[in-house]
């Protein structure tokens, strides 16, 4: 019998840090430098995302996603305001109201096929509401997913046409993009089309699940987004005092297009995985695979097994406790999604397919 | 002429880490862990504070001392609560309404010498109060800054007596502890006894000053405060995902008494720099120096000069320009502190006392 | 031709006061009177609504609905909650994001037929909910209207179901009464029982479409959401320093059960109006009368001749624009409901029929 | 002995409403309305506001004044802003926490004699103030209190120099009016006079305290102000669904200058105490007399006789009991003055000046 690797699938957060960006910390801790960001690596790291998105824009390094992600939406929207997000986006589902705590907004969930916004959910949501009616709050902002909760990605004119129809009614567009390195990476676009040439106002820069230990951006384009996130920030305790060690953070992953390297890679084990899990059926697979995330539906007995095997790994809770999410990392072996597929068709009685014809 | 060693004194949140705190991350860095807090440096870091403190805590790390000041407050107060503090704490003047932002309440400014609440002026503020009046802000906790932000310390009697005065009107007592380490080591009390023993209720325990890169713990010691702060923290986007290296970072400061070697080694420097200064007269030094801060009024001629030859820190905005904030830091070299004072002498053309003599 | 009253069935806001809620004013406006709720109407009132509740109940008046709901379910939320309501509910769509502004918890919007929360899909979401889960906000509050938006009422066992699994779960029921007289008149219950013996935890009881000028009272039946309420009132601007006013207003209307003599006249109009509107077939009539309102789909001839003619009502927006809401009150005389009908069958070209075979 | 006329004096919110409001009630009460604003009557009071202050302007009518302060305070500052008031200003003082909850900004107490804002206690505070600086909440609004909370008037020429020092530096200047007839009736001067053309931004037109029910108007004089506050009244709960009463009862006062001659009625029966408490010496007023409230320390004697008399009024809180405030309002008749008058000079065993003499 093979060799097993039992590794961890629960999360990209269980992951640890990469090489470069513990030598970037470590580089970063020679001496003093001047606090709350006005350091030089927080300076390296704005010129390097202007050259990355091809234009000036501002960034704001913070801690966490959801810090990102409240952060932006209060830049975009006012205590009375309407996000449009899909119903099991990040914003709305795990964050415990974050967005509205610093917003004051109402998030609406939204349907759509494979976690993302269906275009039709977002015209009727907006022919419905009452723009400029004292009584019902108004419509300032969307927030989309990339990749997005159940590891697919929005096609630039799916993100081109969203955005058109919020620019239309007055309404900011927000990317949530705590993995957005994945969905570049999928696309293979590049980072401004990604984001503003498709329409994006405003993004969370996700470098957490990427890599690093604990650092994300906000990235402003729209101009007008900005002037007042410097005193949200700050008001939310998220300006940190020694900021260089965030910016490094970012900023390693940035040289030398190692970000999009490391989400290829994440990328590439979770298609491995895929192809791998082949034998229990095209069902199986809940979401087309596009980024780092596998969603799967798999025997009881393999689910047993593998659990008992020590691989980790998220179920749902019941009654879909067949359903599990499988993400890979940086850092995820080809060994260890092998053995994973292996180990799952083994307790499942099944017989794999050989690399080769995948 | 003696070399120059130019040297920053803006700020504690200037200095890197120390090669201790780097090692944990370092050490952290092995392989995946469950996220989100629920990892062995977490649970190390809750063990080793229950030591420290001689009792059971609950730990909440956080990346900011703005965010542990706010939620802690937060926990204490209601929307229409009232919070007291010197009218030069933190929490009121420099982070931008945040703990109003968590919390609601307002911040109620009290006066007293040399940036320590006057226990006349809590009890004159709390005998104004309305008590039950619905028209009125209710008085729900009291904030103390140790070491406060004129580096004096609260004795432990002082501690004792305000919070005497506090909880006997149903306040909670906060301690802002941004530069508790440097407190607790000129106290010479255990930490037990300088919070909890002394009435303490929560305490926000810093560790970014005093030699990490961006890790500060609440620490909460009456239960009663404990059961919302998962979700307030949560809610405000401070839940780490990674957050085995905030645990880490902190861990490595509680082995061996290192926190306070390295306070302690703060200390020194700043008393160091104040009798260099003795020349200056009894009246330049304008707060007892009781942690890592020495505010001193120095001629025009010294501070010219010695911005002029490189060193760096704060000062007071007219018509205070003379008046500077000097910080110290585990970092803080003696070279570096004697090159300071003799090139203040120097440029101000005094002559210095020799180091025998003091 | 007979003669044409041309009425508004636009909302029952647009009707003017009681002869009997104006003389309470009247009578209210004798001397000096203590401010702020400290007067002998207030305390009459709540005298009143203890016996018309058959217990003590704690009773605050003020002066618009929105209110009553936003400060109700502040009672019954805290920042991280979630509160269910129905997707159309008045506290989601149409209040500007008051319930949040006051509480900070977000509404969640779940279907049910006709304006009632469908038990199977609170069930659902409860279920679906990660209790004590931090990441997420938590269930705390349910709000159900009563009469619905869509003049529909909850039978005594769907509150009962509803405040069950409630209640299982922690969760406290809130009832937005705007036209809590209708739908008792409708019901024929005592108002003990229409609430907190069906397990209605907390009361938004309105008066102001039911005779009065401007006045609703929250009326908390669970002791432990009343503490607070106070300071949240007084914090919100609603505390009225004449209170004496508005507790007249209401208590005119409690008088010899005056407030379900008038609901009662409103809710006959609508029945009538529904019985006249026979002639455009079944499913003209878009939801069961039970209020004072009827939802009726009309010929396009119809709805512009009695516009034409002066008839006042809203019209639901394209594509629904032949959908309109018709809405009687207190003073809508049966000559202006039968004009109304007899004028949109005239417009149709339809022959009604004669009253005497309703 | 003479009558005694025991009379309330503890506040003009115990007065009950003028005729004249009461007809005008009778008047709105005729047949529907549009709701929310949309009638005549709000329409009317929109016109006739437009006249008084000789400008356009916007009006929103509210229930309390402390929702008129909020709501008009939030319109000026945002979360991360500084509002400049009185220490003993109601908005800090009595509102508990509103103008906060509205905003977000934190309210900072300056010194005054005579509780008006002294103008170097605000220019030494602006002088403090980090503009621009992120850690530091920004100044944003002032609002000063006309009459003030103790009695007094800001002459013009004191508001302008707030308004020249306060739009220096960017803020804008609110006018907690809930006395504003008893201000302009003092001062002589034209409404416009009294604000706009003073520098006044946003007024808090106060009618409660002065002959109306429940009935205080937001007027915007600076159209930048005005977008949102449709928005932030009906989030708040404020907007009313039967308006037309709340424009009518102020729309009453508006006739025939009726509100001033209710105002001097008021402040001429203040100053007809204050006359009268001539013998208890000139230390015994304790501010100017220029609006209908007096302040004075009288002997415990005399307090407690005009107590068992009947007499009502507010002492203050020990040690200073022997301080009452005597509110006189509209109704407040000239025997009920001199009655309180001749009962305390002769529980005093003083004897009193002849009326022609004073």
């Amino acid at each position: 019998m093979a060799e097993i690797f039992p590794a961890s699938f629960a999360s990209d957060n269980a992951a640890p840090a990469t090489p470069e960006v513990m030598q970037a910390l470590i580089e970063a801790n020679q001496g003093s430098a001047p606090a709350y960001g006005n350091d030089i690596f927080t300076a390296r790291l704005e010129k390097r995302f202007a050259e990355i998105f091809e234009r000036k824009v501002a960034v704001l390094p913070v801690s966490t996603g959801t810090a990102a992600n409240a952060l932006a939406l209060a830049a975009c929207a006012q205590p009375w305001g309407l996000i449009y997000c899909h119903a099991g986006a990040h914003v709305i589902e795990h964050e415990t109201g974050a967005p509205t705590f610093f917003s004051g907004a109402r998030l609406v969930p939204l349907e759509g096929a494979h976690g993302k916004i269906a275009i039709e959910a977002l015209s009727a949501a907006l022919d419905r509401a009452g723009f400029g009616v004292v009584h019902e709050s108004q419509p300032q902002a969307v927030s989309i997913t990339q990749a997005t909760e159940v590891g697919t990605t929005y096609a630039l004119n799916e993100i081109r046409a969203i955005a058109d129809l919020a620019h239309a009614r007055g309404l900011k567009l927000h990317m949530d993009g705590a993995r957005f390195a994945n969905a570049v990476a999928t696309l293979g676009v590049s980072p401004a089309e990604a984001t503003w040439r498709s329409g994006v106002d405003i993004l969370s820069f996700g470098a957490t699940k990427n890599g690093a230990i604990a650092a994300e951006a906000i990235v402003v384009f729209e101009p007008a987004l900005e002037p007042n996130l410097g005193f949200l920030r700050k008001r939310a305790g998220h300006l940190m005092s020694k900021q260089r060690y965030a910016s490094a953070q970012i900023e390693a992953g940035l040289r030398d297009g190692l970000w999009l390297t490391w989400a290829n890679h994440a990328n590439e084990m979770a298609r491995r995985l895929t192809a791998g899990l082949t034998p229990f059926g095209a069902a199986a697979i809940l979401h087309p695979v596009e980024a780092n995330e596998v969603f799967a539906r798999l025997p009881e007995l393999a689910l047993a097994g593998l659990h008992a095997d020590g691989f980790e790994f998220h179920r749902r809770p019941a009654p879909n406790r067949q359903v599990v999410r499988l993400v890979t990392s940086w850092r995820t072996r080809s060994e260890e999604v092998d053995s994973f597929v292996a180990r799952a068709l083994h307790h499942a009685a099944l017989k794999g397919v050989s690399r080769q014809s995948l």
